[in-house]
């Protein structure tokens, strides 16, 4: 581990070039910075476009911060507005989802934080995924 | 501990109005997002305004994830040059401090993350300063 360590992630328009194993607009950063406790993505969503999936952590906590565009999460039985500015806490348990809404003026961009009580889990190994529930929006 | 919690911190060209207890344009939202493992702040800084000190935390590893204009951040020895985009890791141990650059072309706007490997120390109990070093760019 490095004292330090700095990763060129690039302007926030730019972040939808990014290319990785879950498709385009979304990069596990985390891998690059070599963190120890901390995970983060960094996410660029054309209008329309949505979270595949629902999910939740076992034991992690996770961090929403959204910075361009309008959207919504679905979070257990509630779908909440969201726009530049508009941080949220998923406590571990919890099952959430995104979209960027279909009329967004910009894409919708946003960071995802992870952190639990311990060493970071490998991306994946905390997460249930439920494939079969509808979205929120459907 | 509630399932989620939503926290409206405004667009970022809005981030320098919140006034708190460690001055303008720093926010440290962890409060408000009642978060369990993450600590986050926002922060804007005008152009020629720095970090007051030098510090660096026992336990916790930091994220600086920079969004807007042009800065440096100065780690142990060395000085890095930092933009939107730019995201550093700081690892326990690590002295740091930043500044934005006096020619930037618009305010310094980052988010800082904190976590470790447990339960979030609050804000200052993991943290030491060194008021006397000077700052890499005096």
């Amino acid at each position: 581990m490095t004292e330090y360590k700095v990763v060129e992630l690039g302007a926030l328009d730019t972040w939808d070039e990014f290319e990785g194993p879950l498709g385009r607009g979304k990069r596990f950063a985390e891998f690059e910075l070599e963190t120890k406790y901390m995970g983060m993505s960094s996410n660029a969503a054309d209008p329309g476009k949505s979270a595949p999936w629902w999910h939740f952590h076992s034991q992690e906590e996770e961090l929403y911060i959204f910075l361009s565009g309008k959207g919504q999460m679905g979070l257990n039985d509630e779908v909440v507005d969201v726009e530049a500015g508009t941080t949220v806490r998923v406590s571990p348990g919890t099952w959430s989802t995104w979209r960027c809404l279909p009329d967004s003026p910009e894409q919708l961009r946003f960071i995802v934080m992870r952190a639990g009580g311990g060493d970071l889990p490998r991306v994946g190994h905390d997460a249930t995924m439920d494939k079969e529930r509808p979205l929120p929006w459907a």
